[in-house]
């Protein structure tokens, strides 16, 4: 694909400063691996150097890099490069596929009474059960579930594998066995909300588990029955959250973390990769517990301290009293 | 969906106390969000001011709080709420499904060789593949593949995406590659067991993979091969049990916890959500190895001493004993 | 299915020692469960004493088991017992299948631009994308997606429920909303890779993801955009790595370890299970960062006290001056 940066301007806006309109672009690269075909961007001044001995055709920046830009050769002058660079994408995207897939393919299984939406895309070997919504302009990739009474709402994108509306996990004990709680609830998805692939989202027991407009998922996540996850919030790839927590708009949760049923999460809260939240938390921030890695030789030393620290603590207080006592003694000799 | 409180009554048992029969119920609801309309429950006498304050037109209690519930209104007294609620949820569910699906769905794989019991159910997409065995009235939701030879009991249900008896990880070194150990084991499930969506459960190498009873699985679960798992055992999501481990019956395995290979694990052992569990448990009990969250700013210090823990250890023994020396020697002088 | 001794030597080679060729065997067995038609193995002098009590009509050992393995019965001597244990496993399972299957599964959706290599199989529900090429020999098991563009070479075997190719998790942020960045590069794995079950690989952002020849990969692992796998790498269940992170050769991940973006591994290094790295790691070695496992008592004690930890440093430090002083004191005194 040829692409001239007049096009892109056109589509996209920005001021284009040393380079031609028809200087022809084949890619869209990083700064170290751009060709003289290449589009690049500069999306923090840190990069500054790499941008310098990039061979780019054009580099996207801000006006504060503008200078810098210009002694290297083309650029193009935008407010924010980085949301740029996201549409650039989405252009190269577009002029390559040419228009989006839509409707539903001959192997998916659509319920009769589930509703597509206009130009949605229900792709191979997906399931779609009764009564579930899919909005429009919704895209289901390949293999993808949505089970009986599920909503989904407009422009999400689901990848392949996800599984919408399978039931929570409850069960009451008599004693013997685990008898079934019928999870009755659903999932309610909306708006411009993106699920990776083999990521499960469960329905509720009771009432619904619902998922914001603009939430981000990756893949492999795990989001139990009447979990409630609140607009534009961030999930990183394996995490687990556990039934009924709620966590707030504009959260951004680390890969492999996790966090147990019934908590709140204040909007805007921060949680570390493969971090465990025990607690709801109430000021927003950024908040971690990572094990730290060390050698295996120098781990099996402190995780053996670890199992003492109480002690450790004990001994500690003893010997500041001893201290204290010997103190008195001294004084008073 | 309506339903009276006499026909709950007739098909479940219970008491009903200072209420009609003919009273219409439209939703099972939790007792916070129950309406007029709503039955409810109360499993734990700590929510007792929640039954106070709710509006369900019937309240599911035991004998203890009958009293407290009929000042509310109506109420069913049984032995065990919580067990009463969720045969409740299937009374529910029966009644608004009808007829569970059975058969093999058209999109489904089912090899020739396959054994499928009555009234099992194979939705759409799935795969069964040859001498393999579904136990009569059990379920394979969608895009369920069940690999040759593996058995599956009666009354279990898998959920989508699940993949019974994919080959367990296993290769020996030649000193340059990795020579895969064909795994010719398979997997074996009693009966009423249930599987969450995308779960994994691979066959053994050379004996079989087992779970046995009345085993409840979550999502997006790894059981590797040989992996033994005890009757009526609960596994929460993105658990994950390492090669030949072998967990007790009455276990309970929380979220995103992982056990290694080779180990045993004695009946009736809890272990907390994300713990590691690298040595055999042979007491019951609840286990934990849970990394406290703090705020990321609080975490860097304490990860940073964590790292000379065995250090400051000897710095406090050191300690111990130049003060017990002083001490000698105030007492010599 | 029956084997005579005979048949094994000739199909693998190995002297066989104090037994007869037309011996016949029924199957292939660990030491302790072996019967008197079973073929076992030793790979490890250390489980001497259950080879002198197995019933196992033939045990293979090493050269300097020879001794030991004949006062038993039979044996197979070879220089590597584990590796011609695997090639058994091998030669049992040709013999039982037949001929590989190969071929393309009616109920299989394949791009027509996708190139499919010779006797390469693609499974029941699967799901191969527009200009994607699988290489020779290769088998897709059941309901696998390898999206557009991606590249499998040749040997590889892909388990049931893998995703190839979907999106890597990238969004620019408008201050409002999360901009999507489309991934415009491609996943390209090399000969001989084996993926587990419901495991997912992201393409690139803007150039390939990358797994190289002999990479094998356990079930449920997350391999995000950009990532680069060396050679022989072996990475066990629920592994997550974040983008563009960079293993070399011969690494060895464990279990539900995790792994930051845009770090690198040395060639040979091991992490253990459920551990999270963090930083590169330039020294190959084994690398821990293992929370330890306690009563759950125990852990309350000690999580709390970790809490302190920086607290407790900063304590014996004050101790250790006092103590100081208090030696000049007395020396003075």
């Amino acid at each position: 694909m040829i692409v001239q940066l007049g096009q892109i301007i056109d589509a996209l806006g920005g001021e284009l400063v040393g380079g031609l309109r028809d200087q022809e672009i084949t890619r869209i690269s990083p700064l170290e691996t751009a060709d003289a075909a290449s589009i690049s961007f500069l999306s923090n001044p840190r990069y500054a150097t790499q941008m310098a001995a990039s061979k780019a055709a054009c580099v996207i920046v801000a006006p504060a890099m503008r200078d810098a830009a210009v002694m290297r050769g083309a650029c193009i002058v935008v407010a924010n490069p980085y949301v740029y660079f996201a549409r650039l994408t989405q252009f190269w995207r577009a002029k390559k596929q040419g228009l989006k897939p839509s409707g539903i393919h001959s192997t998916a299984v659509v319920d009769a009474t589930a509703v597509v939406g206009e130009s949605a895309y229900i792709g191979p070997q997906c399931v779609v059960g009764a009564g579930a919504r899919i909005g429009a302009g919704t895209v289901l990739s390949s293999r993808v579930t949505v089970a009986d009474e599920c909503e989904i709402g407009e422009r999400c994108l689901l990848h392949p594998g996800v599984v919408i509306g399978a039931d929570g996990f409850g069960f009451a004990s008599d004693g013997a066995s685990w008898i079934k709680i019928e999870q009755l609830g659903r999932v309610r998805i909306g708006n411009d909300v993106e699920i990776g692939a083999n990521t499960c989202i469960d329905r509720g027991a009771l009432d619904d588990t619902i998922i914001e407009d603009g939430v981000k998922i990756d893949n492999l996540v795990q989001i139990a029955h009447n979990v409630h996850i609140g607009a534009h919030s961030v999930i990183a790839g394996n995490v687990g959250i556990a039934g009924s927590a709620r966590l707030g708009r504009n959260c951004s949760i680390g890969g492999a973390a996790n966090i147990l049923g019934h908590l709140t999460i204040a909007d805007g809260t921060s949680i570390s990769p493969t971090s465990m939240v025990t607690r709801s938390i109430h000021q927003p921030g950024l908040y971690t517990g990572i094990f730290p890695l060390q050698t295996n030789e120098q781990w099996e030393k402190n995780a053996a301290s670890f199992k003492q620290l109480h002690v450790l603590r004990e001994r500690i207080k003893k010997l500041e009293k001893a201290l204290e006592a010997q103190k008195s003694n001294n004084g008073n000799s």
